[in-house]
């Protein structure tokens, strides 16, 4: 079976290799060095500015998010959420959930955010960002730039979910003035799920410190203070943590900007391909990390499931109201030109 | 270099096998009908009465601690805290975090837990009891009799973190009226750690359904839904459900009493052989799952340093005040009784 997923996604071979191998215990010196290496190596290749700090959690994305926002703000902030798709709302019912203050900027399928959806919301107070930079459930990637320079204008902190960007496309915190980038393992890292990661920015650890969260698990204190000397406050993802030292080393020794260069090649050899398909692509932005697909017959679902049962190869499929209308192929993990030339000839057959 | 830790531990060769494979998608029927299968595992494992479920956290063990009282009890609750031990005073923590009203019973290093204990509890009007029923601090495993019986008489709730116990040493949770057990991977399971369960009776999962917890990604309601389909909320540690599928099925048919039963064998083996050394086991009952070694020299941590060093074996170390006095061997995962005979032998020469 060939993934062409959101994640897990296809492992590189030296991944699979360490995640087949013995685990060490991890209350050791090798073990806070192999942290402190990660550390140094997701905030290079974040572009963090000086004085800022990663933290790695056992646990999806969606912790991850969780953490961010009860770590970061309380009850005396008032955040903007961008709602552009499945993951902008779960941002939304976290701030609900923790009565946090909001306003929700909702974007209906295929809708462009724009400089003119944060208009409304200029110098009205609020204190904080949360956006999905890539929406995962749609494929749309959102205009940094905007986002950014609406944040600086107005005092906010920025929280940017780039759990299926980091890697895949341009992005960089100083430069975005971000105060919290968010990350996962399975995405474009290509690792086994389960572990997060979040940089954070002088000013965000500084609220942190001030702030006591509704968590102990995701209590950001604690993880930043036994950070310094390299260890976790709980028993973490060892294995993924390892397969994570070795796909960050690898990626620092070629430099985020060829990384991103060869997604963007990957994406755009499979998306010159796809006029040969009776197959649309939506008309926003696309991250480089997946090709959204739109049916125009409604049979997306029928697509799946024929591509996964008769060739061995499983797209990434839709909930909710794009469950018939769109399929979304994925660009991370170990796919070769090869691959992506292969499934265009089995999506044409599919689609006879 | 061989493990005798509490986590991660020796791992058998199917668990590295099936983790050093390329990870399935996880959003298919092939990817429930294991998830369902390991839900009925553990229940059968568990003794779980009929009309209980579990759930999969893609968290540590924490998480699962943190997540089983902010499910099951809010602010109109009364907690009983047992607390012998770092485990213990965690419990407390969360309690605290979470404002829920608490008495932590705390023991001396060395004080085992009785009815004593409980009585000045007894018809006070609480409404749950949380209690690591292995204190892996210190390695106390508390008597489940008296536990049971008391929160029985009390119409209590009973939480049992049986996080270094599952599998290892005798529970039934029909029969000691357990509510809720909590485990985790990288115990006697010997999987890579990320993935802790709960298991929950029906009328705690009553309880789940009329409760809002403070958390999104801890909202038990959205994981007991997804998990009638075999799903999971949010996506999972694959890998590590996988290993646990392979080991819960290799477990489920030799069975629970023969698996506790050979773990006992192994803890017995390695605790007969201590009289030889210059080392003395704590007075309390312990678990089969690791044998605490108190140095009456405070030269723990010396010892723990030489045996890897010198040795390739890393023991389990301890913190705070034990820190000089205690180091723990754990009897997990891959270990044989040949690799404890190695270890006594290379324990008296370090002590010599």
């Amino acid at each position: 079976m060939k993934l062409f997923t959101a994640g897990p996604v296809e492992m590189f071979g030296s991944t699979k290799e360490i995640a087949g191998s013995q685990l060490p215990y991890f209350r050791t010196p090798e073990f806070s060095e192999i942290m402190l290496r990660s550390e140094g190596l997701v905030k290079k290749l974040s572009g963090a500015p000086k004085g800022s700090r990663a933290v790695f959690l056992t646990a999806s994305g969606t912790g991850a998010m969780e953490a961010s926002v009860i770590n970061l703000f309380g009850t005396q902030d008032r955040l903007l959420v961008v709602a552009g798709g499945s993951f902008g709302e779960r941002f939304a019912e976290i701030c609900d959930r923790h009565r946090i203050e909001h306003e929700t900027i909702r974007l209906e399928f295929g809708e462009i955010l724009s400089g003119d959806h944060l208009v409304p919301y200029d110098g009205k107070g609020f204190t904080g960002m949360l956006i999905n930079i890539h929406e995962t459930s749609t494929g749309q990637l959102y205009d940094i730039g905007i986002v950014s320079d609406f944040c600086r204008k107005n005092g906010m902190i920025l929280v940017v979910d780039a759990i299926s960007s980091f890697l895949a496309d341009d992005m960089d915190m100083m430069k975005s003035s971000v105060d919290a980038m968010i990350f996962s393992s399975q995405k474009v890292l290509a690792l086994s799920p389960g572990l997060s990661g979040i940089v954070i920015s002088e000013r965000a650890c500084e609220r942190i410190e001030k702030a006591i969260p509704s968590s102990v698990y995701f209590d950001m204190r604690r993880y930043l203070k036994d950070m310094e000397r390299g260890q976790p406050p709980f028993t973490p993802a060892v294995g993924t943590i390892l397969e994570m030292d070795d796909m960050l080393q690898r990626i620092g020794r070629i430099g985020v900007r060829a990384q991103v260069e060869r997604m963007k090649r990957t994406a755009e050899h499979f998306r010159e391909r796809i006029p040969e398909l009776d197959i649309e692509l939506p008309g926003y932005p696309l991250s480089n990390a997946l090709t959204p697909l739109l049916f125009k017959h409604g049979n997306a679902l029928g697509v799946y499931e024929r591509l996964r049962a008769e060739h061995g190869i499983t797209l990434t499929p839709s909930g909710g109201p794009l469950r018939d209308r769109m399929l979304r192929v994925g660009h991370m993990g170990n796919i070769t030109e090869d691959d992506q030339n292969d499934l265009i000839i089995r999506l044409g057959k599919v689609l006879e």
